[in-house]
């Protein structure tokens, strides 16, 4: 390593930042980029250059957003009766492909779980209880695990309280899998037959 | 996918090409790089950018350098009467950590596999037989496997005829190994090659 150039050594110990990119991986990449057109790292370069001006984060629901609010927040037609909680912007997709849902979102960043330090404060959680105005029922699509189980109690004994309907993605998900891997099917089917908690 | 901010989509995209990234984990690095500071991201996106205009093969071996060429070919003190063959830049730094190489290097980038065409032609092996002036040695340091054999066979026919010795590797028993988990071919290869103390 030592006797790379240094723009080549700091794009190595960048890429092996990446999560799931080890050093070795990030020395292929870094070689796949060098031997391929200049084009194609100048245009990833450009991207990741672009990504924290262009996307950010919708101030109301957590989704990927390119000004203060994403499209399904500034969309007055879906219903806004309903409210679907999720763990992360990647399950607000998957939802979404499955063409049951027209409520809208929040994106919790995460689900309870004490050992890793992360608990109601760490997750967005009071936000949510702010946008609960006018709100009738709150779908939690959580994943079917411990934590999920954990975090889908700890919402309902907040939300059930204020008079609101709490219900929970149907059992049809296989347990232990994750929300971002279902198929659309399957997903519609959990959907359709949601249970009250 | 689709209500993913263009600029995110993009990202997505581009990550996707990379070897060894499919859709979702290009997904998953673009929501880690935007849920992290925004400097990680301009910080590996200036890289990516600069990569093609701060680092380039060597002219003359190439291996990755600054300008025309490496530092191992601009360093006069390096013996210039030895050559090692490597299939790619990186086994350069390897053999180099050796601490037992002082001679010249010169990058095939690749070895000859007739399945996926890759011929003579695909390789530096012109550019190879261009440099041997003044080389006494040429040390074939292939992979020994089918390929990396059909290469240095291939070379060898080429350069003994021009008077310039030419060796390869030794091949056997790993350093700190155990003779009971060796395979067979390469316990062969330490018979054949067994050499008197």
């Amino acid at each position: 390593m030592a006797s790379y150039p240094p723009a080549f050594l700091s794009l190595v110990e960048n890429l092996a930042r990446l999560p799931g990119v080890g050093p070795k991986s990030a020395q292929r990449l870094a070689f796949h980029l060098l031997k391929g057109e200049a084009a194609q790292a100048q245009s990833l370069g450009k991207d990741l250059g672009n990504l924290h001006l262009k996307v950010r984060l919708c101030d109301e629901c957590g989704y990927l957003a390119e000004g203060p609010r994403c499209h399904f927040c500034a969309d007055t037609r879906r219903d806004q009766r309903i409210m679907c909680v999720v763990e992360d912007p990647r399950d607000v997709d998957v939802i979404e492909a499955s063409g049951e849902y027209r409520g809208r979102y929040h994106v919790l960043f995460g689900v309870l779980s004490p050992l890793d330090g992360i608990g109601p404060e760490q997750l967005k959680v009071r936000e949510l209880l702010a946008r609960l105005d006018g709100v009738e029922e709150v779908i939690v699509a959580l994943d079917p695990d411990v934590e999920g189980d954990a975090t889908s109690l700890y919402l309902t004994r907040l939300i059930k309280p204020l008079g609101i309907k709490v219900t929970r993605l149907a059992s049809g998900l296989p347990m232990g899998s994750e929300i971002e891997y279902a198929d659309q099917v399957t997903l519609a089917r959990a959907l359709a037959a949601r249970r009250e908690m």
